[in-house]
């Protein structure tokens, strides 16, 4: 019998203790990971919480993972022993479905996230698909990747999906975990960026991030004067906006792009679509090759996370660092099982 | 003093009466087009009720206009005198806004409709910028592509500026004067067609204009079979309809296209976006390029307006027949100022 050691909490909102599992045979498309490092994204806290339905429990949190390939299946693909690889929000395609074999394995029929119906990466091994066990290229530092692999694809996979030109004009709305990594990444794609937040002590972090300018979430008299500006806002936040004066500050054929999940539907008159050729749009992550790309793309810009590190042992802590949202900007964890 | 001959609305709701003006002299962009046919669109029964705030009265509607250019302004382009012509919703562009430069005339930040501080093709002569002055192709039958300048470009153009792929599943809501255009306009452009429409007596005509399948809209159980099914459903209606319904029946990567202008805000889950990287999107007409591909387009596939005539003079009975909501299924006047 196999043995992973983890930290799970017991029921919703409860705090992680010592968690011991057997998770079975290796299937052959797997390969397990043996974690060194591990973000914390906010979708861990609304798992924990059970906020959208679907959490088991014990439920170990953590998708982004970074560590070496300990075993594989007997049909695992891409990658070697030993080999330094990633694994972000998804860990399971079926490869046959029709957006599967389109490259869009995170828009697969029957995927399956890193969080349900299995363990996460709070933990000492992590077992995925091969699809979604990611190598590492050289000149990105392992500590420091593990917030590109749900947060950092979050942000980069519309620049690549939407053909975000270099000379657009870009907004990001929200400089948290997500919103600091646009910046750097809208910075490094080219474009004239702008931040909006509602943190007056971040303005000097965001430019520092990539922001050319910065404006104040919330303060109409300023996204007024930003009228037709924009190709393309991205929405990191999962809180009602100013719909109607994020809609008129894009320009003609501009998209307003949501990765933050705000829960109330947002309210779209069809006229403002129509007239300036607009739309609103999302997405989840990114496919394979968007988190290839956006590796790649991070090693040559020099793009990572502005984190802090906390041991494993003190994830209780680190949660509540985010919880209080005093993370600046990305939490990683450090594993230290021994 | 020059004078044109045209019917106009006194006051919103009112009956056409006849009319003349003085249009002033020709300014040196300027085309003047003697108007052969025009075709009646929802939009003229729009600003007749002043339903938009910005009618002015006396009011001469028609923006479908087909018909020989007679008068050229000195910087007057690309048409020559007696060439066979037609105007569409749009009048006038600066050509020197970052729209304009990029081709999209049609989202200048000057745009001046042809209805809007001017006076329409309900009438003997009609003026435009000469961008919007469109040569006719050969092929074309210039008594029913009227309808084609404002409604079909609508409907062809979501086709062009998408990127729509012949080999998409695409869907059509409202099969009316738009609707039964975009069914012609898919069918031609290689897809695969279905027509949502409350009317069950429109379906075998539905499917004469190109539709592969059928469906009412508002059965939600059949809207449901189709989960996951279109890449494209473009909505041609202005009433509010099962959104979530219609974006859960959007395949991943699914746009749902709106060209008629419900007043109320369409409600969109954010999850809905994201989780199938999904979009909601608008678009008005088309650029002076999107018009003059979608003709020729139109020319080479035989696609035309299913169209009901009447004499100009008989214009308030056609505008009721249209207002009853029987016009099958767009209407064109023949000048007859004699």
């Amino acid at each position: 019998m196999t043995s992973y050691r983890a930290w799970a909490a017991p029921k919703p909102g409860a705090a992680l203790e010592p968690f011991e599992y057997d998770p079975g045979p290796l299937g052959a498309d797997q390969v397990e990971i043996t974690v060194e490092h591990c973000g914390i994204c906010h979708s861990d806290l609304s798992m924990l919480d059970n906020a959208w339905g679907f959490t088991q429990y014990p439920f170990v949190p953590g998708h982004e993972a970074v560590g070496r390939v300990t075993a594989l299946g007997a049909n695992a693909r891409g990658v070697v022993m030993g080999q330094r690889v990633g694994l972000g929000w998804n860990a399971h395609s079926c490869l046959h479905c029709d957006p599967c074999l389109a490259g869009n394995q995170h828009l697969c029929r029957e995927l399956q996230p890193t969080l349900a119906g299995r363990h996460g990466a709070f933990a000492e091994k992590v077992r995925a698909h091969w699809v979604w066990v990611i190598p590492l290229p050289d000149g990105l530092d392992a500590a420091e990747c593990g917030p590109l692999l749900c947060g950092g694809i979050t942000v980069f996979a519309p620049l690549r999906e939407l053909g975000i030109s270099p000379t657009a004009r870009v907004g990001v709305v929200g400089i948290g975990g997500l919103g600091h990594m646009a910046l750097k990444f809208c910075r490094a794609w080219g474009c004239e960026v702008t931040a909006f937040t509602t943190s007056a002590a971040k303005e000097e972090e965001a430019r520092a991030f990539g922001a050319h300018h910065v404006v104040a979430t919330g303060d109409a008299a300023a996204l007024e004067q930003l009228a037709g500006r924009f190709d393309l806002i991205i929405d990191t936040v999962n809180v009602p906006l100013d719909w109607n004066g994020l809609l008129a500050a894009l320009a003609p054929k501009g998209r307003l792009h949501v990765v933050g999940a705000v829960l109330e539907p947002i309210p779209v008159p069809a006229f403002s679509l129509i007239m300036g050729q607009k739309s609103l749009s999302g997405s989840p992550t990114g496919s394979r090759g968007a988190l290839d790309s956006m590796l790649a793309f991070a090693a040559r810009h020099g793009v990572a996370p502005k984190t802090e590190h906390f041991p494993m042992s003190r994830a209780n802590e680190a949660l509540d660092h985010l919880r209080a949202g005093k993370a600046r900007y990305r939490i990683v964890l450090d594993a230290d099982f021994g």
